[in-house]
């Protein structure tokens, strides 16, 4: 219990203490990590410069992103993957992009609780990340979150995102290797996601694997990557039933071989991918804020009131707000 | 096939001329909505224009937003009721946002293809739009494309999206009505996105309760939305079989008994809050469509490039690209 109040005082400290906060996280602390993505999950004082400094020191982890539609198992093969890797005392991070919690900002899944089996491991480190409206962007909060991981010496780093939304694949496309989780129960619309989501796929699981449809849908995703295939040599598939651990050497191996394949290109590839999302997110959310400093909630709604009373048209008004922000660079 | 040239060539004279794009708007000639959408959806010269004249004239219809996970039978609902309000002549409007064409820009869906049998009715305008990525967000694009139907005197508007992600989620709950698909399949992840949608529908549609497991189904719902609700009455349950038509009926009964009985006050409120973010999306895309002109590929790849040569951190970038747009405004 005194172990526990002086662990509360001095998670106080760190918020004062950048520093404190930035050494906590280089040696893997699980507080100091998941301190500082609270920092930069609610944009708080300080984030920035805690970015700033994180950006410049942090060594480079492999960014495996996990994705499919809800259902699919996403989750419970994150699970065993983490179990795997960690047989191998190799430091990983978890970053669940939470698709149920828009709204509630947090309603528990199964999954996450069956995760919570890991919270002991100090080598694992969790955290979901709820899709409410980020000022910034769920995306931007995200990279930030990879670049403390990667800071806090993990190795590799799963982002697991539901396959579906704009943010969700912009997240996971700029993984460093992308799996796309499907299922042989796929209806009609998945059947297009599926069609969707070939590009990104850098290796395709099939879970599930015990259904009877399995073979069929084996041969159909075959058939779909060889049509949507330029040629070269097609992305893995592995079959796997997560709920029974069936299949999942044979999943870590295939990563591991395929992130060993990657030459230097590809990587800088990627990276710059990476980066250049990240640049543009921040750039984007600096933007912003610098629009609700001009306009806050009450002029803001003021304006609206003028739109919807026919007093202006929103592009108009909106060309009007620009140009407060902006100042005399607007013509 | 003469007809089919000259349809052609009016097409061209339409783009050239923006009043006889207005004209055909208000007659509700789907060519002309079609191409209106197209020009606001790739953001092509002239489009800002046409938004301000289309946004003063429009008369306002009812926009029903109809949500679900992939699977649920979002798209057949949605073609059922097209039948059944048609029956009445009302003119609708269909926009599908649709989760499968990130990539591809446009995989064919089954159910699209179902709903093409409306397609010789003039009567119904039915518009996927895929969710690649628009520089302005698709948000921005698809309230735009809201406008232009209610300016093209649709009385009924139904925006379907993939209950997941955050632009899809955001696109629903400023719909003047949400309706949220759910079927007695529901897994794990489901049951969570379940519990997180619980706050924006009007109106909860438990398609496929033909099958066995329905009663548990909507037990389970019913428990979970008295657990949420605030004590007021609760949001009403369909139960339908869109594959056989079943219930569709009720629930045209229950969106027409719903909108009968708002008040003006939160018609008002959720009108309010769909010209905020609309406004808010017009902005932002501006301020994006600065930052793009100051920063051409080339030189954001610079940028990009010193960030990965370490050096420069992202934030500090960020920061002196701001101050290139914002000019002497930025202290």
């Amino acid at each position: 219990m005194t172990k526990r109040l002086s662990q509360k005082i001095g998670e106080q400290n760190f918020s004062k203490n950048l520093d404190g906060l930035i050494a906590g996280i280089c040696r893997g602390e699980p507080r100091a990590i998941g301190q500082a993505i609270s920092l930069v999950e609610n944009n708080e004082p300080g984030a920035d410069e805690l970015m700033k400094r994180i950006y410049l020191m942090r060594k480079e982890g492999v960014v495996i992103g996990i994705t499919g539609a809800p259902g699919t198992g996403k989750s419970t093969l994150v699970d065993q993957l983490i179990e795997k890797f960690r047989e191998e005392k190799i430091p990983l991070g978890v970053i669940a992009v939470d698709p149920s919690s828009p709204f509630t900002g947090g309603a528990i899944l199964g999954d996450r609780i069956r995760m919570m089996r890991h919270s002991c491991d100090e080598g694992v480190f969790i955290r979901s990340m709820a899709t409410r409206g980020y000022l910034g962007g769920l995306a931007k909060a995200t990279g930030e979150a990879i670049a403390i991981l990667e800071a806090a010496g993990k190795k590799y780093i799963f982002v697991e995102t539901v396959g579906v939304g704009q943010d969700e694949v912009d997240i996971v496309r700029y993984s460093d290797l992308v799996a796309v989780i499907l299922t042989p129960q796929a209806g009609d619309e998945i059947q297009a996601f599926k069609a969707g989501v070939m590009e990104i796929g850098d290796l395709f699981v099939l879970n599930k694997a015990d259904l009877p449809e399995a073979e069929r849908a084996e041969r159909q995703l075959r058939s779909m990557l060889e049509l949507a295939g330029s040629g070269d040599s097609l992305p893995p598939i592995v079959k796997t039933v997560a709920t029974k651990g069936e299949g999942i050497e044979t999943l870590q191996a295939t990563i591991k071989a395929l992130i060993q394949q990657r030459d230097q290109e590809s990587i800088i590839r990627r990276r710059k991918k990476l980066t250049g999302w990240l640049l543009r997110e921040v750039i984007r959310e600096k933007l912003a804020s610098l629009l609700w400093e001009a306009f806050p909630p009450k002029e803001f709604d003021s304006q609206v009131e003028k739109i919807m009373a026919g007093e202006i048209d929103p592009y108009t008004a909106a060309d009007l707000m620009c140009k407060k922000i902006i100042g005399k660079k607007e013509k």
